[in-house]
């Protein structure tokens, strides 16, 4: 059996290609279309309602691309659309970030004590503070919303005075407490490309981690369980699109693939008057 | 002849308020409705396109409200918007903040050399350097997108010193050339509220311009000329509506408008999925 479907990604824009290029990496063989809500990103500063209704209009469009499984490259989406997803489009597999994330996060920490820094959306619902003690209900864990760093990294703005002062106010409180974190969360996918300015701010002793890669892998383990890996042997397929500016996803998306995404070969898709 | 039509007002959030506060002033006895877009701010990164056709979405919805004129208190949207608007709409009037921002630029400026920051969609489109040389063909104009100073206002974040890096970062190579500009104009209808800071950076020689006077003059005449005003003598209403996030929308709206905005006085309506 080989499944030759493609995975279906999504984001409210370009940060989910973080978690694009990890799946790139682990799954070479497999197709992937990636769509990114760029008519209507943020989600980070939006209701749930209006996330998940988004969230729903995303998929609708993936399943016209047939495919196999959804993965939501987005921690604000998943936070709050992940079962509404799941129960809309059962038996059609749809995995999120936030369980991946906290995996990881139990995985990386030695003294329990875990910082996450998220949207605003994100952590008011909470789901990585219920998704890690799932796993380890031992464990301390502090948020924080940190909505300016999705604008400085969608500016290019990665190092420099200005994102150094943004990332102290934010992070110098959660860490200068008696228990200090020795793992923080990084529980957007904007947030990697700050990564060195914000190891920078709490020092080498604390462990950085992102859901890009565990992600990859409970999406690999996902397809081998339910059979779906396509048995293809070449490289497959990415299909980009976006519902806005064509030319920043291609500048900026490049950035984040780490390969370059030329405009032509990404197709501007009308979620919202067709 | 006295019509009590309320006027309806516009913009992707929260930062036209500071115009419908203008307009509270210079028309108390006016009838007004107000409608924030929060669902899909912000507008200022998003192509003409897709900002015309929200901007179309929400002036049909006032259009319910039996408004006899639209303010679009958003410079992007008018930037890109208002001749769609006005040929979609007329012959009901339609009023925009940059011809009223140019003419208050052209009357402060003694150098002729004016600054103008705004979004990235309304330094693309350029229609304040077309406004002011149309007014002006003299005028030296420079331009420079301030994306940064929307996310700052939406977090509050109106001093200290993130908020004094970005201003730094952006505007001292406006200010350092030769024939520096004597006026600057803050053509985002965020921008006001953080004038202090940008004061400080620019210094006292500077003015600082901003479209919310100017666009209620302009209202106030074009009323009196098309005989729209009304006659009554009590203090007209104000009525809310947002796409998203009536509590955001009441806490920071108040602090844009004022005076106090409850969240039972805000109506959450939906343009996309009805």
């Amino acid at each position: 059996m080989s499944d030759n479907r493609p995975i279906g990604v999504f984001d409210s824009g370009i940060g989910g290609i973080t978690v694009l290029k990890a799946l790139r990496a682990h799954l070479p063989h497999e197709n992937l279309v990636y769509l990114g809500d760029m008519a209507r990103l943020p989600y980070g500063t939006k209701s749930a309602d209006t996330v998940t209704a988004y969230s729903l209009q995303t998929t609708k469009h993936l399943l016209t691309h047939d495919v196999k499984m959804i993965v939501i490259a987005c921690n604000t989406a998943s936070s709050v659309a992940l079962a509404p997803l799941q129960a809309a489009l059962a038996p059609l597999p749809v995995i999120g970030v936030i369980e991946p994330g906290a995996e990881a996060a139990v995985a990386a920490t030695k003294s329990n004590h875990i910082a996450v820094i998220a949207t605003e959306a994100t952590v008011r619902v909470g789901a990585y503070v219920r998704a890690i003690h799932a796993r380890n209900p031992d464990a301390h864990v502090v948020q924080e919303p940190c909505g300016l760093f999705v604008t400085l990294a969608e500016e290019g703005w990665v190092s420099g005075d200005v994102v150094e002062a943004t990332a102290r106010r934010y992070l110098t409180p959660l860490f200068k407490r008696k228990a200090a974190p020795d793992t923080l969360v990084l529980a957007c996918t904007h947030f990697p490309v700050l990564a060195k300015t914000i190891r920078k701010v709490v020092g080498r002793g604390v462990r950085l981690v992102d859901s890009a890669e565990t992600t990859a892998r409970a999406v690999e383990a996902a397809l081998d369980i339910q059979g779906l890996c396509t048995k293809r042997r070449g490289r497959g397929t990415v299909k980009f699109l976006t519902t806005d500016s064509v030319d920043r996803f291609s500048r900026v998306g490049g950035i984040f693939f780490g390969e370059v995404i030329r405009p032509k070969d990404v197709e501007l898709v009308d979620l919202q008057f067709s």
